[in-house]
């Protein structure tokens, strides 16, 4: 058993729709520190039936709280019988100089990555920490089928759904996003991100850049398509942080299936992820 | 035009569902103090429909944003054409000494009534504030059929939603509440918050009671009945802050209709809330 199997603690539980709401906290060796992460369970799986699941990746300032708080997702996730997971956005505690500085780096912004530049080379570590240690500790530990998994998320979650599906092949069957940060090397959020946690090496960047990955793609990774959301009203899409129609010019020239759909007076927020959450639900379990 | 009308001022709004999510601020004549409160608008009122409206008060130490963030209440106003309301629990902002020092009384603990006792008397007067200042406030700003309103609440606001609906026959046609504190003169929470706002005389503490207030009836107030779902693992019910077998008692001795719904492993939270949500909604909208 893994050290973050084997640290596994229960924090809290809540009834919900029939479910369980769960808080979890663990050692992880990739990160080298406590984390956190949620687990919406539907009633067939609390009764112990193995069920596919969602990993969802929430955006800069989140916690593994925010999403099961405000997305309103567990109503209908009882009810297709699929579980929802959702882990923190970066390590916390490491008390790395000016790791609490800015909300767009640092904590709560670790942009799903492996760092290699130092310092945060050592611990902000969240690419490895999702697919090494969480994943796994989710199949070991709760009735979670891997074979079934779907991933999405929202802004820089956006970002990470979309990169970890395109390095992962085969570890997710679908995939979809809310205004995700599509082209982060692109725009102010991802070069700041990048040049802190990657240094100044481009190649290095493109290998996490949802766009320049997709570009690169021999044939189309998700044949029965790509789901995005995104707000027209969104102030990160007009100041260009998000640049969506970059990554959907990137499917369109290997052939990738998209449906990007723009939303006329939505914004950036939770209210925005709310009205369509159902519909990445939907979208996510006819595939798993 | 009053004071609360004249000063009403936008400070929030978010598509939501075809709808509109909006934050509002305004002078409160009955308060002395600025008061903020949230509207969801479903589509149809948004194109300026006169639609049914339901209030929602929030329990201890929330706000007006607490119940539109992590209650999962628009998708289904916004498909039954039903306008949502919530207000602040308190005044903030009077500066009195004290007021913010306990999470049970003062700020954040309004208990929604008009306080007799010094110093509260001058600024914590949340009763009238939301009959004279809030409604009509709403059915001369917003799109808002004042003859069709239901009441509901949370704790502290389902005894706020109990009391208002007895205490002002006519203004409200339906009522519902999640775990409210049912018999506040007879509990810790209610016999503090009593004590400091009314002061000793016991015989005005029973007008805020919801027990005491249904015993007195002569007849059923409302024949349609009330709603009320209750965790069984709610701690508060547990340390018999809440005591909703005090109001079923009252309920059945006037002949009051009551549907007390008592669920197994539900605690006193949200997550407790948006799994029964959708039945408040239907059940408020059929009387409407």
């Amino acid at each position: 058993m893994s050290d973050a199997q084997a640290s596994l603690k229960l924090q809290a539980a809540h009834a919900c729709f029939g479910g369980a709401q769960r808080f979890y906290e663990h050692f992880s060796s990739q990160i080298g520190l406590a984390m956190k992460f949620s687990v919406f369970l539907p009633p067939k799986a609390v009764e112990g039936e193995k069920v596919p699941a969602l990993l969802y990746l929430a955006g800069l300032t989140c916690t593994e709280e925010t999403f099961m708080t405000k997305a309103g997702a567990q109503r209908l996730a009882a009810s297709l019988n699929v579980a929802l997971v959702t882990c923190d956005t970066s390590p916390r505690g490491a008390g790395l100089p000016g790791e609490a500085q800015s909300w767009d780096f640092g904590v709560g912004a670790g942009f799903y990555l492996d760092a290699t530049a130092k310092p945060w080379a050592l611990h902000w570590r969240m690419e490895s920490y999702i697919v090494d240690d969480l994943l796994p500790l989710l199949g070991a530990k709760l009735p979670i089928d891997l074979q079934r998994l779907g991933i999405f998320g929202h802004s820089m979650g956006g970002h990470g759904a979309l990169t970890l599906a395109l390095r992962h092949p085969g570890v997710f069957k679908s995939v979809s996003a809310f205004a995700p940060i599509a082209n982060p090397i692109n725009c102010p959020w991802g070069q700041k991100a990048f040049a802190g946690y990657l240094g100044d090496n481009q190649a290095e960047w493109a290998q996490h850049d949802a766009t320049a990955l997709m570009a690169a793609q021999k044939q189309p990774p998700y044949p029965a398509g790509i789901l995005i959301d995104q707000g027209l009203a969104d102030k990160f899409l007009l100041e260009k942080q998000l640049l969506p129609e970059a990554f959907e010019a990137a499917c369109a020239q290997i052939g990738q299936p998209l449906t990007l759909r723009r939303h006329g007076g939505y914004d950036h927020g939770y209210y925005f992820i709310q009205s369509f959450i159902d519909e990445h639900l939907r979208f996510h379990v006819s595939q798993l």
